[in-house]
């Protein structure tokens, strides 16, 4: 563990720069030439399980398969607008008054059909137009009422209970999806290094969020990823936790959680400083944590080599996060980590593959990206995690860590 | 409608300051006392209907009835954390291991149970342990496939699914409820007064929404209530669109919809000004939507006043909605708006009651709070909304506007 060194502060500049008008217009280029190849991908799908539509509701997939886009969270208020069903020849995309315009523009190759929240009472019509009878429903999303009624208001329409289709299709990262995961890395990293001078005891972690999120979002982020944790001392073992008004002291650990989003796509990373000259206790947490860590990413840069060498398949999520754990398990002195070791991520911060003790035991998707992010949370005292996002690729041997911001030991506010 | 006047700019320091910390614990404090009233309230209901149990998951519910807080969003990467089980003499909340010491902290009235994403593997223990055999579950909120987990898991447990029996109980506000909405409300008016200087020819929409988010949550919202809209000229007509990086332009219209967040709870707010001398089309379709908003508040202060004499019930969301819409129609030269005319808020944006056409035709809750937001919207030229909330209590006769910024004729960047 004694390469876990003190690193220089890296300085903004030495990130790339936020993506310019350029890049967003081909990367919704990139896009509208996609979504034809995975429409296609669903209704192949489709047919071979012998259903004739789809009927698709979480906000992501409908940017991703029609283009239509919810900002996260507004489709609580959004009614049906953006639900939407594939059927063999035509996407149909709901759409009450209030989205009947953006739906046009954003969703232009589907039909768009106008909606109320009674969707039951045009579900027979809807689907009879596309000329399906076993509709694949998002069985994980649609709420137990709605399916209920839905089923009522056709009885000739089977409605067919799927789930994690569209998210497996979304696991394999096409290349302009990973090109925008990776913009928005680097706005977070260079977000972070623009932050470091201004964490000096005293601030709150309320305003080290706020400021972190300003310089997000004025660089480059349309969005953030998720609300900003930035947690000191006792706060960092709380793995969800949230910024308060208290003063940052030194002594203690100072932990960032935060992404940005850009053209839709997320990016998603922990460092833990330090305020002032670390405690030796904390410093040990540390190195045990970026230890943990930097096994996992070897273990997955060898095995995506092997698999490139061998055209073998990568391997579960359950075996990455092992090589973690026993990393802080064989160091015996604190407990590891109860949360998984990552998670895939895209259009959603949270989506597939998982990297955890539960995990499915069947190989790693590729090309895709996860976060590797092991901790060691010490209740009352003191918590440590360092994430990262990592690209994989097997068929060309890829396996690069998206995420620049250094992974050594960095000292803030002396 | 001659009584439409160009209102004079209103200044930042006219309205209440942001709620200080006094205030913030006060509230608190409120919480802390109402939840068992709330709580017995719920169980009162279970008694009644021949339930032991309610399984609740919508993360405005765990906040009102244990305490738990999970941000907007956050339900999403939270997995059952903060989900819960009420019974008849004690709360279980779940929460994983990222969320055992917040849950604990929040919801320190509860028994704080560890979870995972296997949910059904515990259920049957879970709910055995409240001795409850028929649980009523939120079937609006709990999806089809996790319905039928849980079913599997305990097949003597019946599910019964309910809808709307913590929405009802949530649209009947306490005075520290409407309290905070209205701080929310004085933060956003404050913050709408404060950009008017800065909106002048040429900045984008994307700034000046960026601005406004600012403004409010560097003085007194802990959070948006939404993303910020601000849409110019003919992309007013979009009642849900999102600031563009375009220039405004003088001769435009140009609307913000926004809302603060004070303590959990919400506002909302509509105002639509002119950049530069309105046009006369403009202007009058102005005047028609203000005096359709006028109307609508006029007839909610008559409803409430005459609830208040004769001790008869309110009126129910459609007579309201009807009211304006009638004013819009009446007038004939442009067709009336197809959303709602309005909705509640509170801890989330659009909650009960609804005032529109398929509003339920009981009378409206007291008290409560809702918004009245009449509109005008012509595709491909301009549109125009107002939005105010009305604080309505029928027992003590008040109806009363908590948006406080000018529904008159405002311009800017002259």
């Amino acid at each position: 563990m004694s390469r876990i060194e003190r690193a220089a502060w890296p300085r903004p500049e030495e990130f790339p720069a936020a993506p310019d008008a350029e890049a967003l217009r081909r990367w919704d280029g990139a896009d509208r030439s996609a979504r034809p190849v995975r429409l296609a991908r669903l209704r192949s799908r489709l047919a071979r399980e012998g259903l004739d539509a789809y009927f698709g509701i979480r906000r992501e997939h409908m940017r991703y398969l029609t283009g239509f886009t919810l900002a996260d969270g507004e489709e609580k208020v959004a009614g049906h607008s953006g639900q939407f069903i594939v059927g063999a020849a035509e996407v149909i995309v709901l759409a009450d008054t209030r989205y009947a315009i953006q739906a046009a523009r954003e969703a232009g190759q589907a039909r768009i059909e106008p909606t109320t929240y009674d969707l039951p009472a045009r579900w027979g019509d809807l689907v009879g137009s596309l000329g399906a009878r076993r509709v694949g429903v998002e069985a994980g999303f649609v709420n137990h009422a709605l399916w209920g009624r839905l089923a009522a208001a056709a009885p000739g329409v089977e409605l067919v209970p799927i789930e994690g289709w569209i998210e497996a299709d979304r696991a394999a990262k096409e290349p302009a999806e990973v090109e925008r995961i990776a913009a928005a890395c680097a706005v977070a990293d260079r977000a972070l290094s623009a932050l470091l001078p201004e964490i000096v005891p005293g601030v709150t972690e309320r305003d080290l969020a706020w400021r972190l999120e300003v310089l997000m979002r004025t660089s480059g982020a349309e969005a953030l990823a998720f609300d900003v944790a930035c947690l000191a001392g006792a706060e960092a073992a709380l793995p969800h936790g949230s910024p308060r008004d208290q003063p940052i002291r030194r002594g203690q650990v100072l932990l960032f959680d935060f992404g940005a989003q850009v053209c839709g796509y997320r990016s998603d990373m922990t460092r833990t400083l330090f305020v002032g000259e670390p405690a030796a206790r904390d410093l040990a947490v540390y190195k045990v944590v970026a230890a943990a860590q930097g096994a996992a990413i070897r273990a997955v840069e060898g095995a995506v080599a092997e698999a490139a060498r061998t055209g073998g398949s990568l391997p579960d999520g359950r075996a990455i996060d092992r090589v973690a754990r026993e990393v802080i398990d064989r160091d015996g002195r604190w407990p590891a980590y109860g949360h998984g070791l990552g998670h895939g991520i895209g259009l959603a911060t949270h989506e597939h593959p998982s990297l955890s003790r539960a995990a499915a035991p069947t190989p790693l998707p590729t090309p895709t990206v996860f976060s590797i992010e092991p901790g060691i949370y010490l209740d009352g005292e003191m918590g440590v995690r360092i994430e990262d996002l990592v690209a994989v690729d097997a068929a060309v041997g890829r396996a690069e860590v998206l995420t620049r911001f250094p992974r050594g030991i960095v000292v803030v506010g002396e």
